[in-house]
């Protein structure tokens, strides 16, 4: 069988073992004569998935008990909104740091619900190939909102900024579970698991319990944190398989060495395309500044624009797929969640020697 | 192996024929060498299976031109929300109607939003053993709530009312895909998918594209139906899997006739249960009136409420799961979705004969 090495920025590659164990039991699933999909989620057999899951970001994280996991729909794009509109009471005002597309589109939904934020920190005036490292905080603000990670622009964090106590809130879509998290300060972090842990159609929270306090009562059920912590994320019928997908995903996460195994792998996997980058004297250039490099989602324009439809071809044609940059970057992007192995990290900074060799 | 009739109300049996096909090609997608999951949703390889999905519940619904499809995330539950905060604009006044436990949520999500509503029937009186008959519709009202069918209950409109114009919106979660649907008035519906279209995860709303004018300017960009109708339902990373197995389920649907096909199945399946129920001297009672009987959720309890564990341990031992009723009506509910097969039915019902003969 054929097997792509696809750099697509999410929906993105998942572990083979995590697949193939989902392929074998679809129809019958712990050999209950019905698949995983079919059964109620009020039976032990869905709920054990469920709560195993739970545990399994509480443990590969480190998730203190102050804080609650929750598992919703919606993707990153519905946090943008229910995080101002559960945190955000009255007349507070929450800080924002601007580093690329997303943080953008969060700020975006806060300021259409009408509530106070203020730009603390923004890269976009050097085209966000940076993530700011000066910060103007409001005193007093009841949240910090940064995105740790910028698909599109391939620039990340390498250290959170130091808000004086004020609760931070993560966009951790692009690259949850590939690094430890100091827990100290933060108040909620988010993420769709289309990236680092399963497929699309579920979003993991983590929450921090004193913040259930600022909601106000004329939030409706469902975007209420507080709802789905008390019902232990099945207030409602939650994405079954999808949830059953980042069970197999982190399962998968922990038997390779949990963050500690697979930050070791994801920085040797970046490093082979940053390489490349930097030995190609200008052939290829990186979007980022190397202190803020993503090691998630690599950047990269060609010296010879003209060479790009070429470079997708040929990559495609060694089974190489989505390696096309966002339109507002241009050039390349390579994602290279948990899942992609050492060896697509290996084929592309290959081709993309070889590449120079027969164009330069 | 060994196949279970599963009884569940919700997730529920799927078609063995969309389960198999999607354990064939789970790794390795239409000759990918990737997962349907694993795909981006901005390449033809989804784009077709999302489109064909989009066009095959026109098709089988025969829904006009002037209504738009959308599919989302969050469950009939966040309709609940979404319906008043997208329709119910400024000093506009909703009617629902009230016929069981979930329309009793739906309009309690539209008083947290402040919006003004009344209940222009309801049939909690009778312990929601029917729908409401008549209705005192408010003059000018901006739409009339309805559930088409009650899964806790299992009471279904054989008729929508007559609202002289006024739009109606139907939560047909239970019951989508059961019946034609006459779209003269219908406003909006929305249904989860996990009963009669496919796994949870994706919620289908169907949407008559002059209601999106009511929308004002403060709702977040992913709770406006426009959004999502402007972007084809790809504004944010949509829960690909949950639409792939919609499209096998609707593939499945309609191999075997649509509408026309199905309707038939079912009502034959629904008589084999109920037949046993108004033939057994009153062992078992029917929750819900004759004329308003579920052809989706059968309910019923046992003259002797002491036999109802022995029940369902038999009737687990004979492969059948899922049948106990919610604890709000008691007893015993077989929820007969459209991919419960006949013999599902038929076994069930020989049973129900048997358990009154050893038991009598």
């Amino acid at each position: 069988m054929k097997r792509i090495f696809n750099f697509s920025a999410g929906p993105a590659i998942l572990p083979l073992q995590a697949l193939e164990k989902a392929a074998s039991e679809l129809v019958n699933f712990n050999n209950s004569g019905m698949s995983i999909m079919e059964v109620s989620h009020r039976t032990p057999l869905y709920e054990n998935v469920h709560n195993e899951t739970l545990q399994l970001i509480r443990e590969i994280l480190s998730v203190p008990a102050e804080y609650d996991i929750l598992l919703l729909q919606g993707g990153a794009s519905s946090q943008f909104f229910m995080v101002p509109m559960n945190l955000i009471k009255d007349n507070m005002i929450a800080d924002y740091v601007i580093s690329g597309s997303w943080s953008e589109k969060a700020i975006k939904e806060a300021k259409i619900l009408g509530k106070k934020v203020n730009i603390a920190a923004t890269s976009k005036e050097t085209n966000f190939d940076r993530v700011p490292s000066t910060f103007n905080f409001t005193k007093d603000a009841c949240y910090v909102h940064i995105t740790s990670n910028e698909t599109i622009q391939g620039v990340q964090y390498k250290k959170f900024p130091d808000t004086n106590g004020v609760p931070i809130i993560i966009d951790a879509s692009s690259d949850i579970f590939s690094y430890e998290i100091d827990w100290k300060n933060i108040g909620l972090i988010y993420a769709g698991a289309q990236k680092n842990a399963g497929p699309a159609g579920v979003t993991i929270v983590i929450i921090r319990k004193d913040l259930y306090e600022r909601e106000s009562d004329n939030i409706p059920t469902m975007l209420r944190y507080s709802t789905h912590a008390k019902e232990n994320s099945l207030y409602n019928t939650p994405p079954v398989f999808s949830i059953y997908m980042v069970n197999l995903t982190l399962k998968w996460l922990k038997s390779i060495g949990g963050i500690p195994g697979i930050k070791k792998i994801n920085e040797e996997k970046a490093k082979l395309i940053y390489d490349v980058i930097d030995q190609s004297n200008g052939f290829y250039k990186g979007h980022a500044v190397k202190e803020n490099r993503s090691t998630m989602n690599v950047t990269f324009t060609l010296k010879n624009p003209e060479l790009e439809s070429k470079f997708i071809k040929e990559s495609e044609a060694k089974n190489m797929v989505g390696l096309k940059g966002h339109r507002s970057v241009g050039g390349m992007r390579a994602s290279i969640y948990n899942a992609m192995p050492i060896e697509g990290c290996k084929l592309l900074a290959d081709f993309m020697r070889d590449f120079i060799k027969n164009n330069a």
